[in-house]
């Protein structure tokens, strides 16, 4: 989403892009932690302005929406916790040590991890529920945040299976959903608790196969 | 939900059964186009009685708050389109033919359809939408409808296990979620089509498993 972000003013002063840099995360706080407490439909750019202790033209400069903000801050969540993961400048992908079961073992507990860490469960919570009924924020939110973590799957489970470590003929983009689904069903409807030892079986149930071998 | 519901006034001429038989139809349905069309938070009661043509005192006196409506309301809506698949008194199970694939395509197929329907789709997203932001109505929604329906799959996949058509050792109550969540995440999400040949594939990949035999 580069082509909403300010570019960075090279000819400026250092000092201008550090105080940039950091209206921008106030921005990204304020934006999350407002949509969590009062859902999407009641988060304003003036509420989020004020949190952010910025002025709201400061937001309209760089954003053209409230979705915008919102998309663009939880993009930073993810590359945020891609670093700290240690990936390469924010780039994510499956892990590939030969072993499909582990590999998908480890990224379903950390998006387990993930999904129950407070600092993202209540703003993603509003925001897929806001988009479950408003199919343009939904699109944008398929689009720009859903569709290109999923193709990491579709890549790690092309690789397995070249490894043939997956059926040939399976298709990888609706494999993924077998994987990835059971684990947002839990959480997003809270039919039953959401845990590592979840995550395992469900690698297991679906690399393995419900029938008798 | 009979304990929420009017006791059948059997002391009561026809006629007036008839009318409250009526009237609760009409509140069902109001109730359901409502908020389909903006949303639970702005459902009221008094907007579902103006739309039924009844007093909100009517809606008061048989249900004691508008999640209790609005449940009640698919409920029934579940238990019509039971009726009209012909099952015994709204009862609904899954088939038993023998043939495990083919009878979780046949009630997997069903589902998309139920799922696209209009009279269903908008009032259900905004339910679904609403439990996802609030626990408590979250909870009631899992509760009363959601677990329900989902018992019918782990009545199916014991009775597959017992005839040798799934693993032991697999349990069912983490089985069926293989089956269904991936059909509530393209619904939800509107990731890619909801189609019966999605519905095929999810079956056959969850049976036969992602990994080759």
């Amino acid at each position: 989403m580069a082509e909403t972000r300010n570019p960075k003013p090279a000819a400026k002063a250092p000092d201008s892009t550090r105080r940039s840099e950091r209206s921008r995360r106030a921005i990204y706080e304020a934006a999350l932690s407002l949509v969590g407490e009062v859902g999407y439909t009641r988060t304003t750019i003036e509420g989020i302005a004020a949190r952010a202790g910025v002025g709201k033209q400061t937001i309209y400069r760089w954003w053209p929406s409230k979705a915008a903000v919102l998309l663009e801050a939880f993009l930073d969540l993810g590359e945020q916790a891609a670093e700290a993961a240690g990936a390469e400048g924010g780039e994510y992908e499956i892990p590939d040590t030969g072993d499909l079961a582990a590999d998908l073992k480890t990224v379903l507990r950390a998006t387990v991890d993930e999904l129950l860490d407070p600092k993202y469960e209540a703003p993603s919570r509003a925001l897929t529920a806001a988009g479950i009924v408003d199919p343009a924020l939904g699109a944008e939110f398929v689009e720009k945040l859903l569709e290109p973590s999923l193709q990491l799957y579709v890549n790690r489970l092309r690789a397995a299976q070249e490894a043939g470590d997956v059926r040939t003929g399976i298709d990888p983009r609706i494999a993924l959903e077998l994987l990835v689904a059971p684990l947002a069903h839990r959480w997003l409807l809270r039919t039953l608790p959401l845990t590592h030892e979840y995550a395992d079986a469900v690698v297991d149930y679906a690399l393995g196969g419900l029938a008798p071998r």
